[in-house]
């Protein structure tokens, strides 16, 4: 090899092989003369917020991955923060050249979602807030966002109630499908900005407690549109396949080979579609001002033909004591 | 803005607006503590070679822009270098995980484009093969490949031999189009690793020359198909609208508003179709071995129609005489 110059960021860290690596090249510090004009930067932007840190995709407006760490002690916290005071917006950070907005999301058909979860701040309000900059957005389908994937999202959260530490990555893929013998990505663009709507998501999870060696992992890649109730192992994939279709390379400091699988371990297990139902139903009846909004309430559950619990009647008989 | 800690590459070097700059954060040495099990990298790697730098883009197994500087000096070099002694390979600085492979291309309807073109490297066996690495090169159109693309290089060699020193930057793009009232990018995947088949093509061309101030600037979009036998200038797009699409800022130290317009100043004439195949026949009636040979090439020549000029006549007439 005679380059006379190498600049490398992510080439030196690949997962496996035998390609040659960055302390191999010879010399790192002259700049080719083909930067006369300024060396073109890369599409891919780092940022770090209150609680999260992500790779933002300026071609595609969109994260690359977003990572987070929920811990059994932030998790026990007072409720402080409220989502009603969070807006969607776009990130100071980002050039509005290469950023996406508000109105590339309204009338879409697609809803803003969320890849580190509001819900996983509710402790804090500058960490919830932060996640409603546009750089932790993408368009999602609304049905996967209120439904699987909130159950996913969780999902994260009862793991941190048992007790474990658990870091998250979450992002976007852009899948290819077969038609007519042939492999094609194909996805819609949102909006003046043309943001771009990924054909799926995936969610990384790792998790730990102090009474257990080694750590968990199980990843996972579910398809950006509505989603049966099936469960969550249907979805589960090596990190590895992750890798190769994102570019990205995660968890570079764990020993793979050593990590348990989470789903073996711990059966990953999210609410049933019932059960999400009712805990919706339940916040909205909590909510409720009148008698006859409680009666409205309950009639469309029973329409719905939603399976009802005691938990969900004490609260019904307990609001209608109210009026 | 209360974030605990900012890493950034590229964000810093966005075009237009007001947003934040990298110097306004506040602490940019705290690793987050999301960090424990190792920062995510960038899908995107950096390369240098002995000619051209390129960025990489690991997700899509190609190059996201390649940058190559001609100039006058070593266009008027010998010719050494040898194009059927270069020999498409893996780049060893990628890791196999993130590569594209030789078998990808093959038999998959789509040819091996090279972004820094090998043409522009016949002074140097060893530039030339550095263009040769799958980091320089995309699923092309072998049409466009060797017909209209063919003859922007060629146009950018043309500019150099009138004494412009010339940044080059071209790569691939994804761009929308309108189905059903909806943007939509829809593009083929090839071989095991799914190497992306971009839409289109950029080219971007920075020329300047000594008696003349300020340099020239044109940049244009390609299709990635078959492109009939129009102007250069058809497809010539402001520098943003690359940048808008690609993620990348090109030309940080260009006073863009005190370029000149290439195409204004220079015409962007490229050779005609009718040239162009002109100029293989010469370069294979002059390889021909035989009478035979001669005279089987001049009746496909004439078979196709081919207005024929002077310089070949002669050529066929030299070589006539040496059988």
């Amino acid at each position: 090899m005679n380059r006379i110059a190498a600049f490398s960021i992510g080439a030196a860290s690949g997962v496996v092989g035998t390609y040659l690596t960055l302390k191999e090249r010879e010399d790192l510090k002259v700049e080719p003369k083909v930067f006369k004009y300024g060396r073109p930067d890369s599409p891919v932007s780092f940022h770090s917020y209150s609680a999260h840190s992500l790779a933002y995709d300026r071609a595609r407006k969109i994260p690359l991955w977003v990572i987070e760490r929920l811990s059994p002690h932030d998790i026990k916290k007072e409720i402080t923060a409220d989502r009603h005071r969070s807006n969607f917006q776009p990130d100071p950070f980002v050039s509005p050249h290469y950023s996406s907005a508000n109105t590339d999301y309204f009338n879409s058909g697609w809803s803003r979602g969320h890849m580190a979860a509001a819900g996983n701040y509710k402790h804090d309000q500058k960490c919830m807030d932060d996640t409603f900059y546009l750089t932790n957005i993408l368009p999602q389908d609304l049905d996967n966002n209120i439904d699987y994937w909130y159950r996913l999202e969780n999902y994260c959260r009862q793991l941190v109630k048992k007790g474990y530490s658990l870091t998250v990555i979450s992002g976007p893929l852009f899948l290819p499908e077969e038609r007519d013998g042939k492999k094609i990505i194909s996805h819609q663009v949102i909006g003046d900005n043309n943001v771009s709507v990924p054909t799926h998501l995936f969610k990384i999870l790792l998790a730990e407690r102090e009474d257990e060696e080694p750590p968990l992992l199980g990843s996972f890649i579910i398809p950006n549109k509505p989603v049966s109730d099936c469960p969550l192992r249907t979805f589960q994939v090596p990190l590895e396949t992750i890798e190769k279709h994102s570019g990205s390379h995660f968890l570079q400091n764990l020993q793979r080979n050593k990590a348990l699988d989470l789903c073996d371990k711990d059966g990953c297990k999210t609410i049933s579609l019932n059960e999400l139902t009712l805990y919706r139903y339940a916040q909205k009846l909590e909510q409720a001002t009148s008698k006859e909004a409680l009666e409205k309430l309950w009639a469309e559950m029973e329409s719905k033909a939603i399976k009802l619990d005691k938990h969900i009647t004490a609260i019904y008989k307990k609001k209608m004591n109210e009026f």
